[in-house]
């Protein structure tokens, strides 16, 4: 395993999934170098050179070296523990699968800083790159009717049946129904809340296993042994919504953990439709709920799915971030290309002072610029290159 | 009966439901004035003063004249049956209800040309002024299911209970059981494609005979004697959508009729919404389809349709035209309005000129904003007071 692969598996043990600080130390250092700066903290002997931007000579602030070492010392205390689940983790066949992989999930840095470090994967992702728009989220509730069970299987089996990347996160309910009518098909994803060792429900040892002989993938961001802890499943939740093309909720009560998904990817631009149900079914009011405020379209069959998440098998490489690069961006990004003239060099300070942000936060963004080829180093400053956003 | 009121009922037979010529002619000299016209011109010594404007000198143009002397004659050729049906009339206790009665259903208005020349009535048009937001339409499929005729029951009761008028076609499926579910608690009305003395299903001769015992009505712009023909089913729906405050359609497969009542309410800017139901039944795909297509809110309950059409008990004549006296104007008087000047005045040939109307239609729209107290006529002239609407 590469420095920075092996870097990043630790970190999925040493900081909360989501944690907007270590993502946003890591996507600027590399997992690699951010955690030897953490290790030699962690021994008394701070290198602080190791946060250096090469190209940046503008040095931290006290206040973000402050934050930082706070944060720091809390996953130190994990060093230990990340040691053994990856002694555990090398006797699996999980495999680590990071931003730099082809088969990366392209979707998934839509979420920035709180995109996952390492995905844990068991099984295929499909040939590289992977086509958000050509996987659907399709969840639901635990408590399901038979109807919402009917339903589920046959649009998730149709889908399949069309090529379509059928996503779902196992539960009991709704999700089950979802990989069984895929697998009838297809392909299906389950992306899980806790270790792929621990599958959750337990229930769902033998689904899972299915799952991945007929080619499709168990994954999710955390590590081996950890727990299906109730605020992993909330930030499993981010994770469908992200690496799909758009989330269908088949049916769903008011207060279903697959509303969280819905409005995840509501949030993230992705089109988001709701099953509608008889309306004297407390299963289907989280459905109704969805499309009455807007955040859900109706969707009653297949085709209104297909028509949802665009053309079957676009790819997210091939026509988004090329047409436009800033569709792949986080908003901060985006502040600080506007913030950037193409003609005269802007400074990380003067950045700081024109977006607001912090000198961590512009540094990040500029690598995220720099790598997309939208901003060029010039002497001491940096100038926009490409269309602009706004 | 006054020659007024009389000389309505007689369009009523003499011109079909929505003609808007007639509609704008009735408008203009009222019916009464109209009706001598016809019935000169039909005797060979057309008098051409009745048409005249008392306030504009303008005369007729030679184009105007032949398009209403062509229409005339197509109405004159009905007079006599006109007085065979007011002689059965006669005999009746149908209540013929004009514009300027106090429980004239003030939301007629919004049809503009095409509003009933007259109501012909059996029972009770509730307290003067009617309030439109005070009711609501509930419509559906005659092919039912069991689901939707418990919604049906179930949302017409509880909104009668509640105050509201329950408004419906009369209908087998849906219709009915809106009718009897609201009768269950309150007042609903029955608005016929046909005349009062051919409610049509004929099935429902006792179901139309409660609901006016029981406090509602049944009404309709067809004369006694109409057969319930296509067209007029169609043009009856356009009547429960304006008479309402709002519609919901409660169960509608793909090609309902309903649907056309629900597309006539959001061309009257009503609130229009829709019941959900399986995805499965062919009985709720018109539903989804308004639903989808932007037309219809999803509506799961009564609290939801209540609070869709807006707080009941509003008074259309306390609240609407009190306060935006625009909101009742059809859209052309509103552009005659917007091309008059409030300091210098304007002839009705340049009227006619910037808003490509005809001068029969400029005429009745000057008439509408005249009443409205929107324009004042000023020697040759008009000009317009008041806020203007854009």
């Amino acid at each position: 395993m590469s420095d920075e692969r092996q870097a990043r598996a630790v970190w999925t043990v040493i900081a909360e999934p989501g944690d907007p600080v270590a993502g946003e130390l890591v996507s600027w250092v590399g997992g690699d170098r951010a955690l030897r700066w953490v290790r030699s903290l962690c021994t008394g002997r701070a290198d602080w050179s190791l946060l250096d931007d090469e190209h940046d000579p503008t040095p931290l602030s006290a206040s973000v070296r402050r934050r930082l070492v706070t944060r720091a010392h809390a996953w130190g205390q994990r060093l230990e523990a990340a040691r053994t689940v990856l002694d555990v983790a090398a006797r699996t066949d999980f495999e680590v699968v990071i931003p730099s992989d082809p088969h990366w999930p392209a979707g998934l840095d839509d979420l920035a800083c709180t995109a996952p470090f390492a995905l844990w994967l068991r099984g295929t992702l499909g040939r590289p790159p992977i086509a958000t728009s050509g996987s659907v989220a399709l969840v639901g509730s635990r408590a399901c009717t038979a109807y919402g069970q009917r339903m589920a299987v046959e649009l998730a089996d149709d889908l399949a049946a069309r090529g379509v990347v059928v996503v779902s996160g196992g539960a009991y309910g709704i999700d089950a129904a979802v990989h069984r009518g895929a697998l009838s098909s297809g392909v299906t994803w389950v992306v899980l809340a806790g270790g792929l060792d621990r599958p959750y429900p337990a229930g769902h040892r033998r689904l899972f296993g299915q799952v991945v002989d007929d080619g499709g993938a168990l994954l999710g961001e955390a590590p081996p042994g950890a727990v299906p802890a109730k605020h992993r499943f909330l930030q499993r939740n981010r994770l469908i919504a992200a690496i799909t093309g758009g989330t269908v909720v088949v049916e769903a009560a008011w207060r279903s953990g697959a509303l969280s998904t819905a409005n995840h990817a509501a949030n993230l631009l992705r089109p988001v439709g709701a099953v509608p149900g008889q309306v004297t079914s407390a299963a289907s009011a989280g459905c109704h709920r969805l499309i009455r405020e807007g955040t859900a379209v109706c969707v009653t069959d297949t085709a209104e799915i297909v028509e949802l998440i665009g053309p079957v098998g676009a790819r997210a490489d091939e026509t988004v971030v090329v047409t436009t690069p800033f569709d792949r961006l986080d908003q901060r990004s985006r502040a600080v290309h506007d913030a950037l003239a193409t003609r005269t060099t802007t400074s990380v300070a003067e950045l700081v002072e024109r977006t607001g942000g912090s000198i961590v936060e512009v540094r990040a963004s500029l690598g995220r610029l720099d790598l997309a080829g939208l901003v060029v180093r010039d002497g001491e400053g940096w100038r926009a290159v490409g269309v602009r956003t706004s």
